[in-house]
């Protein structure tokens, strides 16, 4: 973090409408997320995107054990004769792992895999200590970095490894794993809505789009500040396929064998990649206020008069005790400091100068409308965590609005075309179910599903592609 | 962690003094602590041992902090060619690397490690980001695993991937470097000793025993209960050698270009081997206090009498306000559950039955000397802190105790090849620095150097291999 004092300048980043993509990446540079390394697609995250990264983890680890979840570690290599008895889970995953072949010196017998997801330790691991039903459930999650090798990589979006939990759960019952799976999903649709004010559509992806070994993937789906689609977390539900491959059995409560039924689940550090791309503006980043690593920068003007920096500190002390505060006495201008904060998208910037301590005031400033608001020194306590709850919601208000201003419904075929031709967003449209159409309007419009609503409407009676009966209203968009 | 309600009992474990190399994995095994893979030396940390290093965490990383360091992640994976910028460095680590060769289906250009240890990508880091002394220090901390591919390996004490932390930092002076790599040791032995109630011997390693690319290498050496060693945390001064390599420069407050100095510190989950070496005994694990993850469990007697389990349920709320307790109402008997909870090492028990409840007061069972203390049911908030402090205290002093008792002084090559033969523990004995005296001493007595304590003592004039001047007292022993 560039509180040291020094004398660069911020530099302006490229606009929004400009060039999204050069807008992206200008920030994940100057807000000091990321640094690129010599090995491609593979980062540096920086101590600020990673204390992003560390509230996620405490909220979200918090509600997991809350739930009855617990933690635990298992091994990076996965060795590809137990990667391969899961046949849909292999061939989905083979074409991008890594693979080691040689340690020690020596030329492995068996060449190991770099985990890209680790359901295949699990069922090992569970075929060892699962009995009896006494045994179940098993409510297991763990957070680690995986391994996928894209042939195009993004920050946060995309790389060849990126940072993740995944939670993996045996249950008696296929109906405790459904729960299990939507409660999984719930959770994150709710940290999304609440403690990233971001909203995201919930809903089952088709076929096509579900994860490799599934029998149903569950995902929440946000939009983008240019409209595109970014899937931020997946629940699925996988049958029994992966209980039998690992002969995963135990003794039920009729004294008979079974396999448990298992579900996964999983979000990663795009997540911060979405915080970016829904709430950012042309001045950088803008962090919700319950994540943000810094909720609070005090910024004293007039710095060298007596009793400002003073006065500063004793905010500083105070406020610490409830909020995350930063002080920034480093003898940057007062200007360099509103535009490096801005960049940072630190919630609330506070400026202290001595006729605000004449008055017994200060001047707080929102980051997201840069509205300034005059606080009494006797009322911080209580106005500051009021004034992050507002920003809160007016992040929360402002990105739904957008998202609703840009969900499109379509009932026919060339105004879907046109539609997705011209329109950023997502189009609402009714499907067959038939994956024909959904290659088909992947090759005319462009478009993937994202995924089939929780919440159905009832658009029309027909496919907008084939024109056969309906059976489900999809989200279609483009997506990261 | 065994609370199912099954049926199982407990099994005895290998008495330590009859094998204790069995009596340690029987532990690792029954106390549910980690379970093998098909993957040698791979394994599943289980929910009971990832909760041990998660209090671990918690308590060192607020030291971290605490101190001014951020949390970063690097890459896991390192190309060769970086690998290879630090002579020593590489040459140390080379043959205990895995090597990635194929990626995506292709063979790659150039193969990469996956990460024994960092320090060549956050110096490919620090020379993109350090340019001014007002960058400077930069004190970074990553959790992460690593990977060395041992040839033999033991649960928690040698294995070919493990949890650790490792700390990075860059300075403008030496002095600065070297204040740090004392302050860090310093950090990891008062934690060992005021957490972990484990006393440490904190010292410079030998030339021969350092880092691969340090200056100097100070070591934590605590003793395990076969009097054996177990290096528990380093702190590497690295001088300006790595800088050098990677071509880190920086201009400093007189204008000109200067290369910082470096240290690098971590600790593993080693520490959780030291914990079950160190405190457990005959029945299992023993584990201090302040980083067990049930500090507290009530076991209710003769449970379905009338008021028991209320009663006991009214404990768990109450005392979950302030310790981590947990209560076992499941039908097993409470022999079983005794049992149960001195293998998994919980410092205390609670017991409440009928006649407790009419008489206001339950009996506290202490896991370490089994002495049975009775408290007043409106006393256990201020008793039970208390209790569990005097646990600590009584640990840390039986641990040390052990270790004075089986720590030698020896000023004569005879004595010493004899103790070293007969008495498993340390030797405090004189060296006059040479690496052949070193040598010899391994060779003919077994022995190889911990480190040379900070706290030296004056044994006599004479290295006790060759007879020319001493140089530094050395403690010597058989390490882990
Ligand atoms: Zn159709
Ligand atoms: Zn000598």
């Amino acid at each position: 973090m560039a509180q040291d004092g020094g004398k660069k300048l911020v530099e302006a980043i490229t606009p929004m409408e400009e060039d999204f993509a050069k807008w992206y990446t200008d920030i994940v540079k100057k807000a000091e997320l990321v640094d690129y390394s010599s090995m491609r697609g593979c980062l540096f995250i920086r101590p600020y995107a990673y204390a992003i990264w560390e509230n996620i983890q405490k909220v979200l680890d918090a509600k997991f054990k809350e739930t009855g979840h617990e933690n635990v570690y298992m091994p990076l290599f996965i060795p590809e004769s137990l990667l391969q008895k899961e046949k849909d889970h292999i061939e989905g995953f083979a074409p991008e792992v890594a693979w080691v072949t040689h340690g020690g010196g020596e030329k492995l017998e068996e060449r190991l895999c770099v985990r890209p997801t680790s359901e295949t330790l699990f069922c090992e691991h569970y075929s060892h200590i699962v009995h009896s039903y006494r045994d179940l459930p098993k409510l297991y999650n763990q957070w680690c970095s995986v391994v996928r090798w894209e042939k195009t990589t993004r920050p946060f979006l995309r790389s060849l490894e990126f940072l993740w939990q995944e939670g993996h759960t045996l249950h008696e019952t296929e109906a405790e794993a459904r729960e299990e799976t939507t409660r999984m999903l719930n959770i994150y649709a709710d940290f999304c809505e609440q403690v990233l004010a971001m909203p995201v559509v919930k809903g089952r992806k088709t076929e096509k789009e579900k994860f490799a070994g599934a029998v149903d993937t569950c995902s929440i789906e946000a939009m983008m500040h240019d409209g595109k689609a970014l899937q931020s977390g997946t629940s699925h539900y996988l049958g029994d396929g992966f209980t039998h491959a690992f002969d995963i059995q135990y003794t039920g409560r009729d004294n008979t064998l079974k396999y448990p039924f298992q579900t996964s689940w999983g979000v990663t550090t795009r997540l911060i990649g979405a915080i970016i791309m829904v709430h950012g503006d042309d001045s950088g980043l803008v962090l919700p206020p319950r994540i943000a690593p810094t909720q609070l920068v005090i910024v004293p003007v007039a710095m060298h008069k007596p009793g400002v920096l003073e006065k500063a500190n004793e905010l500083l002390v105070r406020l610490q005790k409830t909020l995350r505060v930063k002080l920034d006495a480093s003898d940057n201008s007062p200007g360099w400091k509103f535009a490096e904060y801005e960049m940072k998208g630190v919630p609330l910037r506070l400026e202290i100068g001595p006729r605000d301590i004449e008055q017994n005031r200060c001047v707080v400033v929102r980051r997201d409308d840069r509205q300034k608001i005059e606080v009494s020194l006797d009322e911080l306590e209580t106005r500051l965590p009021a004034i992050l709850d507002d920003v809160h919601e007016a992040l929360y208000k402002k990105a739904l609005e957008r998202q609703n201003a840009m969900t499109y419904a379509c009932t026919d075929w060339d105004g879907f075309v046109r539609t997705a031709d011209e329109k950023p967003g997502f189009i609402k449209a009714m499907w067959c179910g038939d994956q024909a159409c959904e290659e088909k309007i992947k090759t005319d419009a462009g478009l993937t599903s994202r995924n089939i609503p929780f919440e159905q409407e009832h658009l029309s009676d027909t496919c907008i592609c084939c024109g056969k009966p309906a059976k489900h209203m999809v989200y279609w968009g483009k997506a990261y």
